[in-house]
């Protein structure tokens, strides 16, 4: 990968835990083949943090650029001075720009991403109906992203019934006629279940669903990416379900990263 | 160099300008030769922003420590919860550790590290008269560890009459008989100069002292590193004066870096 000397443009990505992040290690490489002079660091930041730890960053002058993860998606949104439509929409982002005059720029990547993924593997969402587990800050972009590619109809699940609510009421305006939602998932009509909450990155983790539920033609897709084979997708592949990792959701997103920040 | 993951700890390098550091290029070269899963970074912190650029990686929990260089070194010591004898009497600190409870540790090696690379190109200080110019960061921990080291005399000079008046002050009650200061450097007996202002880092920057005032024996160093000839040196060695680069200074620091950070 590039050396860093001091001329290096700094991009830092957020998250909390941080070890299994994947992003670091695509793009880097990615970036030194290009002969561009700038690197991609993880920034372990706990939630109780955010807020400083950001504030603290946007003010380093070499640093262009922030990507975000869980658990920070939702509160990288505040952090920004305008976002997206589609961010908006989410409530969640996992990018942030320095524009020219010091203010930042937030958009969220994940759900085009997801799709772009998903489609590549053949299972292409367009008249589906999809369950998306987890209302955070993935959960809420993939929703956005697959109601954009057309599903006809999102169902959405979240422990959380505050932010389950919020999500629903705002895509339920955006999208008529085509958001469902209840704390538990609705898998028994589901072409498409996504696990879009954390279950799954510590192993001693509960699946986030029971693929039991689900009709023998399903495709069950992860988010998770460190597993890349997680319990969910390993139950799915045992009961004969088309099985989705988390990967090609981030792999998906390079591009769109780079032509974000102007690499 | 090392490939960055999620699990790579993080070391921030912070000053103004930045582009001209040298020590990730030093630094990271070893510590993936030693296999160590750690990353030094450039972070060009703005002096109105310092505080709030530190106390935002303070709190990044996989960020171990930070080096510090101009114009920061004083500030720094504030930054820290405790520092090193010997970075409280310079005034300045150019490292900061974050210990397992919590709390951060400053010290400095520059004045460390400028009298080995001294030694090491045969000009020990020991039984001379100093003169160092320059009573900020860098030129305050010079001082001491020249003091240290045995100098007859040490005579600091600034233009910053109270930055002066108050290193004067501290050094004299700690070395007392051996420390004089004046606004103008006192030169014609000197038996070493030392250039400690960041003049020479810019192409445009005026001599920060005038070589034709030494003795034709005197050594003439600098501690600017980018670049590696300044006006400074070009003059002494028309002079026929010996020239001391800023090189041997960081070079002599690296090892105790690693040893502060028990890398």
């Amino acid at each position: 990968m590039t050396e860093i000397g001091g001329a290096t443009r700094v991009y830092a990505l957020l998250g909390d835990p941080i070890a299994q992040v994947r992003a670091p290690g695509l793009l880097n490489p990615v970036l030194a083949r290009r002969g561009t002079d700038a690197v991609l660091v993880p920034v372990h930041a706990p939630p109780a943090d955010l807020t400083q730890v950001v504030r603290g960053l946007q003010r380093v002058a070499n640093l262009d650029g922030m990507l975000v993860t869980v658990p920070h998606k939702a509160a990288a949104l505040d952090l920004a001075d305008r976002a997206s439509d589609r961010a908006r929409l989410a409530g969640s982002a996992n990018a942030l720009r320095r524009e020219p005059d010091g203010t930042w720029t937030a958009d969220t990547f994940d759900g085009d991403g997801f799709v772009r993924g998903l489609a590549g593997a053949g299972h292409h969402p367009r008249g589906r109906r999809a369950c998306v587990v987890g209302a955070g800050g993935a959960g809420s972009a993939i929703a956005v992203a697959l109601l954009d590619a057309g599903v006809a109809h999102l169902h959405l699940s979240d422990t959380d019934p505050d932010r389950l609510e919020t999500l629903r009421r705002r895509l339920s305006a955006a999208y008529p006629g085509r958001v469902g939602a209840t704390a538990r998932p609705r898998l028994a009509d589901a072409d498409l279940a996504v696990n879009a909450t954390p279950l799954g990155l510590r192993p001693d983790d509960p699946p986030p669903f029971a693929v039991a539920e689900l009709p023998a033609h399903a495709v069950v897709a992860d988010i998770i990416m460190t597993p890349a084979e997680t319990l969910l997708l390993a139950q799915a592949r045992a009961r004969g379900l088309r099985a989705h990792p988390g990967e090609p959701m981030l792999a998906h997103q390079i591009d769109a990263y780079l032509d974000f920040f102007g690499l």
